[in-house]
């Protein structure tokens, strides 16, 4: 079975999972929100993580359901309150909760849905349950933090790049960090197997990130999710641009501030007016590397972990096909 | 000593402890709401008796320090999203945090404090942390489904009695019966006291709702926090309004509903025709009865636990104190 076909199983055996605990309870209004958006897919990359992690350290897939799903609960719960924030009227291709509902509908649905993600918990042993939610409530801190740090930056001018890795790792990877390591706790890995585990997804998250960045500009509009310049035209404060204004020459620059000062109507020339400077500055090649040394990183905490050589290369090669999409 | 000497010195105990602990984080913008609003006051019920039953129960009041922090946390934040659902300009005198910062700050760093008070329960030991998230986790949930259900009546016309009863209970008393649970935890009292406590408080929260329904209509103006007549001009649908549905003659039926469903510019004569029909259908009566009987469920539920003398007096006098204001 090829690896497509391993991660599409874990995907089905979640997803009926899911749909299985996925009922509405009452009151319907809090909880029809709940049901519509973790009905709405997605790739589920962060569940397939837990049920992965834990199988490989020897654990039964169905064992770690319910923390796979504490995991696809919260994620979720954060979806629907940034997209509040964000006044998004679209969540993959469908209406956000707070537009087809409303927003009051969305804060308190959302708050319900952190609660839900605790109590998905009480299915294990006092030990195992312990270990999870304190990990859980860690985790739930610092992507909040990381979402503070975010909305930050936009109005900040001084952003520095140990800040903006920071933010993207608080948003981002320590949830990815921390799904996995939920998988190794369910199976009781050895303690610093779990905190390995938690490096590798830890610094691939950073990889990942690092890499939507590069390919918000770079990439090919027929594969790549979201439209290609979306970053520039919105003036985000990428590890491109960072990075271009720390190494670009001084006419590059302040045209790069100009740049992200404005936003055009029209903006085809402004968006390859900046890509032209972030490849000049050398800021690509330092963002290619950064990916390269984050994936690196990750590579190098898996391989220190005992684990049989079949459940390491799935791992990796999971992690490979994350970052296969630079190419 | 009185025993509102004995109540301010909690507060004072527990006002100090929030204190040393109510100290900003990084990043600021997702902190100091949070310490804006612990530190706007209140009279610091919900933790005043967490500490009180802890030590009823033999516990020491240091040690249930962080369980009433958390319960008071929660209560924070939930009034944090309640104000940005209400869209209220003030609390307890001032600014809201969502109209001092905005509805995106409102939002996140209620979700912090969320995640706040569960970790404030790391510093017990296991079996007691279990105990503490579980019962919060099924309190705040519960405190979810009581707003929902609270909005949820605004627009419906066929709201009953025992409905109503659920969504205060869910809405308030919950969180009353846990905070006094959770003293009955950190003490490691007997299951069936911890349990008769929660009954206790359960109880008690319904009636002083019931009795805040009355005094919002029947209120003293210069002892009552709140507008005398506040519900009735907002058309809400409290225990007097479904009890005067239920009994009032035809006529005075048509009358109240149509009272309910105009909101004059000046609100006297409305008021007065709708407390006029409250009294002449035996509302009232039956309001001050439901109020009796849910007070005296709690002190059967009070009589019922093994406890010195003095701490059950202490409890019942807090709980006769809260009532005292239907007077």
């Amino acid at each position: 079975m090829s690896d497509i076909d391993i991660i599409s199983q874990y995907r089905d055996q979640f997803v009926t999972y899911l749909n299985k605990r996925n009922q509405l309870g009452e009151p319907k209004n809090l909880y029809e929100p709940v049901k519509y958006i973790l009905a709405l897919g997605g790739k589920r990359m962060r569940p397939i993580l837990t049920l992965m992690t834990a199988e490989a350290f020897g654990g039964k897939v169905e064992y770690a359901m319910d923390a796979a799903l504490a995991v696809e609960m919260f994620h979720n719960f954060s979806l629907v309150h940034d997209d509040i924030m964000d006044d998004a009227p679209l969540r993959r291709g469908k209406t956000t909760v707070h537009e087809k509902w409303d927003v009051n509908t969305g804060i308190l649905s959302g708050d319900a849905m952190l609660i839900l993600s605790y109590q998905f918990f009480e299915s294990y042993p006092t030990e195992t349950y312990v270990e999870l939610t304190k990990l859980f409530s860690k985790t739930a801190l610092e992507v909040c933090e990381g979402q503070q740090y975010d909305v930050d930056f936009e109005i900040r001018d001084d952003v520095t790049v140990p800040e903006y890795l920071k933010m993207i790792e608080y948003k981002t990877s320590v949830l990815v960090a921390a799904a996995m390591k939920m998988g190794a706790i369910v199976a009781n890995a050895l303690q610093k197997d779990a905190d390995a585990i938690y490096e590798f997804g830890r610094n691939l998250g950073i990889a990942f990130q690092l890499q939507d960045d590069y390919l918000d500009a770079f990439g090919d509009p027929k594969t790549f999710g979201k439209q290609v310049g979306g970053d520039i035209m919105e003036n985000k404060k990428t590890y491109l641009y960072l990075k271009s204004l720390e190494k670009a020459s001084k006419d590059d620059q302040e045209g790069l501030l100009h740049l992200y000062s404005i936003k055009p109507d029209d903006s085809t020339d402004k968006v390859e007016a900046v890509k032209t400077i972030f490849k000049e500055s050398g800021a690509v090649e330092e963002t290619k590397k950064a990916i390269e040394s984050f994936t690196q990183k990750a590579f190098e905490a898996l391989a220190k972990i005992e684990l049989p050589e079949k459940s390491k290369v799935l791992l990796k090669q999971f992690g490979e096909s994350l970052m296969e999409r630079t190419v």
